[in-house]
């Protein structure tokens, strides 16, 4: 059974959470806080070096890390990821969007805020508003017309990135001038075997 | 013929470079000034609307963005991406690893120092300096026994990495702490076809 070494409230975590599920694969939950330091312990580093979760345990001993380069994995040969080198093209670039323009200013500014560092970090929360609308932007672009980002199908593109836009209210982006995102939020909720980010039973805890 | 909108100084325009000339695929260079504005312009967004080089035009009017997701659409079912799950998900985890761990740090502090911008950007070069020796930590990890990133073979995830790592010295990033870093530039610099990043005559220019 798959491993998946994770933080609850890790949005990189839920994408793989969700994925699985979605699949209707099993795996075993181990939980590690990150604000204690548990990913960058010996032990830890030794199953990744760059000492950040997730990482999945695809067999004893066999570590692959980045939440997106997961996603792949798992999703190689179902309808998560389409085949059509355009189209499969289209995904991947979705998701190296998500790693470079959205999660740095998005996710961050959520982090901060959950972990009562708004006073600590005001001057960076600012300046992380500009790039987090501009992502946002991005993709109301899409969404504004089209259902999914990719190929008007539900993908790991779409998993990857809401993920951390249907909670970037928490990390002060308001979301109410982005009808294409929240209209493809309530989707992406209805989508079959869809978990909440904060649904604790997911995967069978170690 | 593929047209690549780009600007040579870009690391992230040079992988795709490299990656074309490699494969011996021809493609016509069109050149834009990123510092002027030339990404910006509603042209140019209507090719990406992220308004980042490099765009790789697949036929006319279909534009992929993103230069991770631009190699692995171009390597496919060559031997720069390996077939087997597990290889294939690792060369994933360090493409991702490059656009969230290496690229914000390593790139960044020398874009700043080409454009004479040390000054403005002093505090934000000292703060890239512990992230980006982090990142070229976990590279040495796997480099300093290992001749290449993934499988002992030159794939897209060297080229995707040694695009900025090869000119980190420009961002004041020391390398001589790594010698499997400092190795392993040297085999990718014995590459076949192997082409720099400052060679103008790479591409047929528009």
């Amino acid at each position: 059974m798959y491993r998946l070494y994770d933080f609850l409230p890790s949005g990189n975590g839920y994408k793989v959470r969700l994925l699985l599920t979605q699949l209707g694969i099993p795996f075993e939950l181990i939980l590690l806080d990150i604000l204690k330091g548990e990913t960058r312990t010996p032990e830890f580093l030794a199953k990744n070096p760059n000492g950040r979760i997730p990482v999945l345990e695809i067999t004893p001993g066999e570590f692959l890390s980045e939440s997106n380069a997961i996603l792949i994995y798992l999703s190689q040969g179902t309808d998560f990821l389409p085949l059509a080198p355009l189209e499969h093209a289209r995904v991947m670039q979705w998701l190296f969007f998500e790693q470079y323009s959205h999660e740095p200013f998005i996710a961050t500014s959520r982090f901060w805020l959950q972990h009562n560092l708004a006073d600590e970090k005001r001057q960076a929360l600012v300046e992380k508003q500009a790039p987090g609308y501009a992502a946002l932007g991005v993709m109301e672009q899409r969404l504004k017309d089209h259902p999914f980002l990719v190929n008007d199908r539900y993908t790991i593109a779409d998993i990857a990135l809401f993920a951390y836009t249907h909670v970037a209210p928490e990390g002060n982006f308001d979301l109410s001038g982005f009808p294409g995102i929240l209209g493809w939020i309530d989707r992406v909720k209805s989508q079959p075997n869809y978990v909440a980010i904060t649904d604790e039973a997911i995967g069978q805890r170690a």
